[in-house]
């Protein structure tokens, strides 16, 4: 007899995905699952996301970390509903540990709920959390051949976001090339370039949100 | 009854990391594994590697991908023994793959076997492959509190390496910052600044592999 082990493991999260889902549709929430690699501005981007959605659009997060509250902490500041997932070892956020935190939201005063996930280019595209999709992020500095050489993430991410391109000058990351590889692997994934710290592209970004969060409130 | 699988998981692994030890023993290997985030700079730390050491140490390396020959390609130009392995999906290296790249290798003809891991601050960590001493790199542009996110990988590590300091002008990462938070989950941890671009401090990364193939060839 072979066990398994993996097969058992992603069949249990997709059932509690489902769940998850089901109670994200009740309330019309956009779920966005953001994934990249440790330190690409996953909640940078949060950060600016909150404040130009302030007033229009009621922003709510879920952290995964491995250790600390520092993101959290940090999301906390803008006065929006968040909750830190602390995953001791785990190198991704899974389905239920998103369900763990659903008893201590309201999603019904919740227009997107973003799910940052642990900082990992492999393991999080992997599992499923209830979300409508799956954004990533790619910054300049990590290379334009990621997309090849970590196909996973960038086949099943609907948004390929390309942060740090006030750093573009001083890499040698080809963005061109960086696009053609995401298509390569994904043919039809959306792309924004946008620099968190120079605010550069954050409007596209903030126009990806609310026609997908128009979609979903409108029913799809 | 309860079965953990990922505990059984470890103990298989760490019986063949053991195999693989003895192999490198008997021929005087200095084994490092090599982790980091995706993109932080293993593979253009091993080209200049492969030039500064040329005519004095004999490197070999082991290149674990998910996807695609590219690092590999890359370091074979060097002229150098290494062997690419193709993990499919799995996120990190373990002791049985690094075991089954050893009989295509002349490790009598090596000095110093660097195994560069998946890109993946998480999981590598949690698997040893019969190395002497784990290195990191982290690049200045992750973020100087990664060593608190990601602690597992600060903690194995006998080095940390930070690299692209040509780019630390241009970013909000702190040096001291880095270091302390590194020491705090990891005291007694060795750290070298280099930028792999401009050459600096691959000196100091020259001495302290030379200096640890010394005590390895010498007898620990």
């Amino acid at each position: 007899m072979k066990i398994n082990v993996m097969q058992d493991v992603l069949q249990a999260n997709d059932r509690i995905a489902a769940e998850n889902k089901q109670l994200f549709k009740k309330t019309n929430n956009l779920v966005l699952n953001l994934m990249s690699s440790p330190g690409a501005g996953k909640t940078s981007l949060l950060e600016k996301t909150a404040e130009l959605l302030a007033g229009k659009l009621r922003l709510g997060v879920i952290v995964g970390d491995i250790e600390t509250t520092r993101d959290a902490d940090r999301i906390s500041k803008y006065n929006i509903p968040s909750i830190q997932l602390t995953t001791g070892s785990a190198c991704h956020l899974d389905a239920n540990m998103v369900a763990s935190a659903l008893p201590h939201m309201e999603l019904d005063k919740i227009d997107i709920l973003v799910v940052e996930n642990v900082g990992n280019l492999v393991c999080p595209a992997e599992f499923i959390v209830g979300e409508d999709y799956k954004v990533m992020i790619l910054s300049v500095t990590e290379g334009d051949e990621k997309p090849l050489k970590y196909p996973m993430m960038f086949k099943e991410s609907s948004l390929m976001i390309i942060n740090k391109i006030d750093l573009l000058q001083y890499t040698n990351f080809n963005l061109e090339e960086a696009k053609a590889n995401a298509r390569k692997v994904h043919p039809g994934i959306d792309i924004i370039e946008i620099s968190c710290t120079k605010g550069t592209g954050l409007d596209a970004w903030i126009a990806w949100l609310t026609e997908h969060h128009r979609k979903k409130a409108g029913g799809r």
